[in-house]
């Protein structure tokens, strides 16, 4: 039997990890993991208990040997760390591997092992655009977002100015009363709240119109911003497909062809 | 009188089944029966009572020989079961005939009879390839669906293992906890719901303000999704017809035109 | 002094109408007779209820002859009455001019005058046009309405077939089980109807849930009709204006310059 | 030490008013004047009230020098007040410096220190071009808002006529009415609003349900107004751009060589 050089077990690393059966594998232990936190949010009996025990343990050092094989089979160490969802993982098999028995930290025992459902995330790719793209549409909201918060923020200080007094539970200090604007956007109960200052204030309904205006509109903006910005993309993108696809010659490309057409009708006129 | 050939009979049920009399029949003992389902849930005096019994049974028996006449109508006979839609004509039938005391199977019994109201659709074209098109742009939402699910889950799961205690009604499983979540998303009475889990973890509200951001947004992304799609399926349908109806050359043809002036001046260079 | 003719007469009553001073007038008018209404809603000393009769005698008065000068300012009096607009104003001055005691037709003659208030939208163009695309735009949506009462129909045939015994006020029969149903597709309070059948029926969120996914889908999708539809039109009509207005040659334009082309040089070269 | 001229004076300001790190400084002065604000709506110790205080009077007298420094780098004095932003900002700071004691007096100057944080938008431009595009979108509003008012105030009308015997609160005069529909329009508690009035008119459910159509429709066509608008601007900005970056050539420019050509071929006929 011949000794296998650290080469061949790379390569059979890297094999495993773009096995199809092998992917297939990860996603069914997490749905198994999945269902086992769904599991435990009931009430077993002891037996089932013990089982459950006995799974999360069992799916913790998959897990952890399915991530040591996909960086073994990483040809370049440094750059498994250079991929978010590769720390991501780790982080979480690691911290499941603490043994936590304090009931403070097992609530964070739990709260890792529920984060194992994002692993989901991280092993389908199509999820992954899903949700890289959806990353990729915040940035782009920066300002019209700066802009709400400021709309929030200068309503919210007056809101507690004024109506402090009449429900300090509502309009206690600004950040109470920022959370209570959100509500009032939700339109949750927002007239039991507007009546309540209105016995008070009167005019105080002038406050939660405009308001409601202002942050509808806002957020309307923003919604006709994404939009706009998705079908231009989309646009864009699918007018060089159809152009590549249909092998459609450009406007340039025409004209360049009559020009060469004048060309050598005019050296035949000089000719003739 | 000479005997009437299968053939000929079969030619006279198909003539019946494509007649617009016929089918405006159909139509008309549908909205009948649809009558009775709604006067049923009236109090009645008794004579009433008989007559919609009447009127139940003249309907079962007008819908028998509707299918059947659909079903001899049909030159292979194997192909009427391909179609869901006389599946579902047949089986609605079918088990109207059944008579049931029973108090439960009497239930279902009226059950069947609500779904006569369906018919409606499997009988206009129109409305059928409305439903059509709903289902189509389902499966185009599958990976958009499953990241809401993942999101739920994981939230129902946080949810259940810190506000159980709180409140067994809401938070007491992962089952309970999504219908929980999933009218939080609805801003039915979700301060409520809030409210209630502050008072014991003051910091919850990023709980709930997280999860009506993440659902909003992964909803919002849905919608736009399904609005390009159908935007752009609409862009290039009318392309090409506007394209055919107007008899315009596409930029190809005048390509090819212009390189035959060009053969043709060269030969003619030539021959000069 | 020289008697005037009819026509004469009929030239004056014309001019009349179509006088930018007299339209303002008349929208003043209109204006004082919905604040006049307005007014009416609060509690009212005894003079200002004296001065509101006398205001709203006038206002009638004037209606009745603004109406006459533009019926007599018509040359054919037949196409007076083929406007719609027209019969709608004659109808609210003819009813207003009727005196009503009785309690009962007293509310029928407030009614009238508070529908005088519908008369600014027959008096500025722009109203009048931005209501009849609202109105247009409505047949387009004709089949997929029709969807949804089917959908409507049949959950509240299913609600009141089994909750009716549970609140009769929610379910009782067919009608209410709809305004039921159009309750919960507004999400209001919807979580009290579902926990109060569901302690009944614990699968009973299905229905909800269905009925919610159901009616939003088909809702979403109306919208999304109407956006596309609308959004085409625009597309189709700026296309137009976008061609004239640049004087830009269609490509067939092209295609027969290059045509002509080609024939010139066919000929020159059969002459050559 | 030579004298410095008024020019050199107004040069400096003007450098220093555009200077970078200049707007850094306003700007994290506005963050700590909102700061400020947000930490007086708390319950405060002594000492840290006197800071505030302390604080308040420094950010005054900064925002005083800073519009001191931006007036005298102003080359016209005229034109500073030309911009709506400068007279904001100029009316901020005066009433900010008024001493005042008397409780009434002194919310308005804690409202004034609020606004102070709507400086961030007048100092950060794409805050000040979003708010501008947000107020330049209203006016083609104008006429579906007048719509709107015109539905809302008959609608106020008619209920204010029937129903304020039921409800003096919610249907007592005409602008407490459209508070109430504005109410039913965002679905907030709308059920308990029409339960009360169907128990004394059991047709009322046609107001509510026809209301709710009526105003979502016209609603509706006002989002898809400003989407439409919204992208045939954004169309035609960037059909244009696209047509100038790719250097094409328009279809008029093909045309022209085309002509050329046959032009050059037709002497060349008559010359052979």
């Amino acid at each position: 039997m011949s000794a296998t050089t650290p080469q061949q077990w790379h390569d059979r690393f890297d094999r495993l990890r773009s096995n199809k059966a092998f992917e297939l594998l990860v996603i069914t232990i997490i749905i198994i993991s999945a269902l086992v936190i769904g599991v435990k949010t009931y009430e077993l009996p002891l037996v089932t208990g013990r089982i459950i025990v006995f799974l999360d343990w069992g799916i913790t050092f998959f897990f952890l040997s399915e991530i040591t094989v996909r960086f073994l089979g990483e040809k370049e160490k440094k750059r498994f760390f250079h991929s978010g969802w590769n720390i991501f993982d780790t982080l979480i098999v690691v911290v499941s591997l603490i043994p936590i028995e304090d009931s403070d930290l097992a609530l964070i025992g739990r709260l890792v092992r529920i984060f194992r459902v994002l692993r989901m995330v991280s092993i389908i790719p199509e999820l992954r655009t899903l949700l890289n793209s959806l990353l990729a549409a915040l940035p782009q909201l920066g300002y019209v977002m700066l802009m709400m918060f400021i709309i929030f923020y200068i309503y919210a200080a007056v809101g507690s100015t004024f109506f402090a007094g009449i429900n300090e539970e509502l309009w206690g200090d600004i950040a109470i009363s920022m959370l209570t604007l959100f509500r009032v956007m939700t339109f949750e109960d927002w007239t039991d709240v507007m009546y309540q200052t209105m016995a008070v204030y009167p005019l105080s309904w002038t406050f939660y119109l405009s308001f409601i205006f202002l942050s509808a509109f806002a957020f309307l903006n923003m919604i006709i911003g994404i939009v706009v910005n998705v079908l231009e993309e989309e646009h864009q993108r699918q007018a060089k497909e159809e152009a590549r696809a249909a092998g459609e010659p450009t406007l340039g490309e025409l004209q360049d062809e009559i020009r060469g057409l004048s060309a050598l009708l005019q050296k035949h006129v000089g000719a003739g």
